[in-house]
């Protein structure tokens, strides 16, 4: 079960609530987000709900049967809008793209990335400062000079920032410049991680799906970062792991057709990880509209073959541009249904 | 490589050819199809493709580096059309539509459909009569009295059967009655059903993914059929297995967007199947249009809950005619581009 | 639940049972095999189980909640024995070799390997004629004529033969030659195979699991055969698909103990195919039995690097010679405990 | 290719050889660990190893084809040995066993773990004091408090301490307790982690292959370790994610093949986790050790069922009293091969 307490909710009364909660057999958890204060019941008894809804201090009270809670859509409402500032906002069953090179390579690749955006009409743009490799041997990102030289551009052009956050310590260095943190598919149960972000910031965090991660198991991992306190979070699937190696990973739609009824998070489609393979980039990213994603994150660069990660699945400009527009018209399509 | 022999070739001619390729160290198997005769060479070797080319007899040649050769696209610069007369075609690029309940179940249940079809623009209609079932308890299908009921019903209404055929002395007797053959995913490398469909229909057959069946064994199965003499083929994604068990299978559109580059066979999409989850069967499907498909089959049924089987992931009729209207204009949107 | 009918039951005494049955909501199933007649009550209510196993006309009678009957330990006490003649028994709980090559390929080598089986002990050849590939070029093995000579040839040896059937129509071609059938991976769910292997043999039958079929479905495979009328019937892990791809498949050796759990049948490991690399048979071999084996069968062949199929799995003499004599120490240290 | 510097190379000499690897295109990776100095190759290109391995200052050279390189068994030729002190070693061919609970829960439960680890001759006690957990209300762990006093009960029994440490903060104030850090399967390419812990430790690491990772990933996060300083490695086999739902993982024996063959690192199988089912522990544990397996890590309890997490998989004092015996018992029998 989920309460949510008034505002000015007084101690006394909080401390009814609880008795009540454990008087059921319900083990309660506090949880003080930036947004408002929750008690989380577990528990699997049943009881009348009105019994402890008209109880004082209490707005509102759901009973919530998934195992996690906070993200479940069975209580929220209203959907979810994360407001990124100028006007540029992702939400439950809007669309927004976001679009960049794999690595942030230096200033030049940069200024190129942002202005085919804007004549695009692209707000947020995506690249790696700190990248997670498998070999200690490659190349591992600009680090925080790149995500500073890069703030500064995109600041001047009006355009947002996400970008992969790989440790606790990065947080604090990272937080002036980015808009959106991203987990990468190898932290999502980085439960530290998670935890610390949920304190420590209050700018919006998109969790990707893990390697060969569950549905559930992402869900959990939101639940982390919104019980530590930040409820601005979006899911990302990027496709899993499986025994077919036609592709470099199984992209799941299903999984956003399920996320979409499962959570009131937004949820993003990541084609390029997702199918790895360039030329299949596009009907990737329209199936992902159609199956209901929020948003669509994709890789491109000026010159894919030169790009110091992931040219294999980077789409040139053109080829973005040509995408950017059969997008649009997708959700368009799916708008009008 | 592949050279499609002229139809008045010559014995001396083809063995002439024969024992060229041979001296070039290919490995060659003639194949004799409903359509025409062709020579596979099985080897690695470069040569002058001309040098064989102008050879007497010989059509067309092409290398074809695949290890599957005739189900390839490399050598086949027409779109495959099958054609099951009255106007009704499947073909690559195109859209056609196939649905029904899982189960033939009666003559009231088929009438019904047929209705619901026709009602909506639909000329092909799913069903099984033979079940392949885990249980030998379970319900294993009303048999050859089924489908012959079936067929006097959707003759008189000019609707085409797709329906599975699951052992090679079924063939005979479903022969008269049947305008698609499906082998199911149990049977995808049941190579001597797969050899009989070959030499002893002139009916299509649709083949589908084995359960964790690769693309490339997909394409194999396909060239089994189509090397032993049935060049009117078809392939289906009906979703794999994975570790994720919040859906039934994991649809791969992946697999479709790829198939559609490998081979120049159609593509159909099992959404039922494929996520088997009634709530997501429409995005699932219209994703798969997005993603490439030539076609959807899925399950409807006038009453889902009193379905013999699979009532969990099929369609009522105001359901699937919302479907039916949605994927034509997501095939249209496709069309545009 | 499973009843086992008396021998001299009375039509009338079956009657009363099934009415019986009926009457507590469970759906009956009539089983009749080569060693007993049997009563299988689908359902799930409770009830007294002696008000029905004193009815006359019964022998036993035993509550089965799994969803396979006759496979699970449930009912059986006693430990399933498949007698091969000669004093040659594969037992639940006991230890046989089955080994050969891949492929039948000739006398010279079917002489050699059964003077090698000969020289260590081993009582039965593995070997197939009839040879599923997923590429129609590729050698499908010496057919039934390679059979009948291997049969000449190992009776005059004292040996056995096991050997894969693909399909209906060679059931009867090859009963006389056969000693123990083998149903393929890719043939593990072709029900009217097994319907068959149920009906026309009384020659024990080991079925595969599936390229990647469960744990439960490979029981359920079985209980097609020993519902159709064939007790005789032996498992064999092979090996699953999954992600990994150092290895051919991946051994699942976790199903050897928990199928040793499930059911009185009695499993073979087969760690040629499970992971596919000669240097890793006989680890894993050694390692399958004391997962609980019943038995070994893997590959060997006079020169692997020329045989026409599997080579890279397939152990020289030697090598055979040696993992013989370890698995028989392995296997008496697992008596020992 | 690996060179291993002398260890009193001079700055000079070690130009020259770098200076050397670059004019033949090969990428230089200098790698400082605590007990030596080598200079990584990547690059493909054919050289006379002669024409490097004479230069001065050079102790040893090594072609390694191999993406990961300090890891693989190529370049070393004696066995890895890792010594705990008191004359605990894990090595390469040998066998050592880890026990005790999922978590640390108290001092009563300690104390009777180490009695029980005493008695049956067992020298290194497992147990989990920061717990990664999929729900973030769930049990935790007892924190560094209960590390510390497990440490000082371990250490007046001269028990030694293998534990999970889940982020780099950890690190320091774990140090003095720990005897073996354990990296766990979430965190397998948490490469911030594995930096840490090749820079601020001397420490042996354990490193569990992830939820779902290959054998090659699972090599390349050694190779972190390694390069950024800490030679003291030891791999472990948990099991991996599978479509198999009939064990709680797929434990992969393959995988101890295939390592013990690939690098010079111990590896410890972990059947608890493995198959995650109490019954089974024991044949996956004996099976362990015939593949390859140099120890064997497993859970125990005094009472399981009242463990604070994993109690159905873990086993009470009599069954790992008896597992510990047959363990040296098919150890022993390994050995004598």
């Amino acid at each position: 079960m989920i309460i949510q307490f008034e505002q000015d909710i007084k101690e006394s009364q909080k401390e009814a609530i609880i008795n009540r909660i454990k008087g059921l057999k319900y083990k309660p958890a506090e949880v003080k987000t930036q947004m408002g204060e929750y008690l989380i019941g577990i528990g699997k008894k049943n009881f009348d709900i009105r019994s402890i809804g008209s109880m004082d201090g209490i707005k509102d009270i759901h009973i919530v049967s998934d195992d996690y809670k906070l993200v479940s859509k069975k209580w929220k409402v209203n959907a979810t809008t994360i407001d990124l500032g100028d006007g540029i906002v992702i939400e439950d069953g809007g669309f927004q793209i976001m679009a960049g090179p794999c690595s942030i390579e230096g200033e030049d690749q940069i200024r190129k990335t942002i202005a085919h955006l804007k004549e695009n009409g692209v707000s947020i743009m995506r690249g790696g400062v700190f990248k997670p490799r498998s070999s200690p041997y490659a190349f591992r990102g600009m680090g925080i000079e790149g995500l500073e030289l890069w703030y500064q551009l995109a600041k001047e052009a009006g355009i947002k920032i996400v970008t992969e956050v790989m440790q606790v310590s990065q947080i604090e260095e990272m937080d002036p410049y980015v808009d959106i943190y991203q987990v990468g598919a190898r932290n999502t149960q980085n439960f530290n991680l998670l935890d610390e972000l949920g304190k420590n910031t209050d700018k919006p965090v998109m969790i990707k799906r893990g390697i060969s991660g569950t549905i559930d198991e992402l869900l959990y991992s939101a639940e982390y970062v919104f019980s530590a306190g930040n409820e601005r979070l979006l899911l990302c699937e990027r496709g899993i792991r499986t025994y077919e190696k036609a592709t470099r990973n199984t992209m799941d739609l299903n999984a956003i057709a399920v996320l979409k009824e499962k959570t009131h998070l937004p949820v993003i489609a990541d084609p390029s990880h997702g199918i790895g393979l360039r030329d299949f980039v596009e009907p990737i990213a329209l199936a992902s509209i159609m199956a209901g994603a929020d948003g669509v994150i994709y890789e491109t660069h000026e010159k894919p073959e030169e790009a110091y990660s992931d040219g294999q699945q980077t789409l040139n400009f053109p080829e973005s541009a040509k995408l950017i527009d059969r997008m649009k018209k997708t959700f368009e399509l799916r708008e009008s249904f």
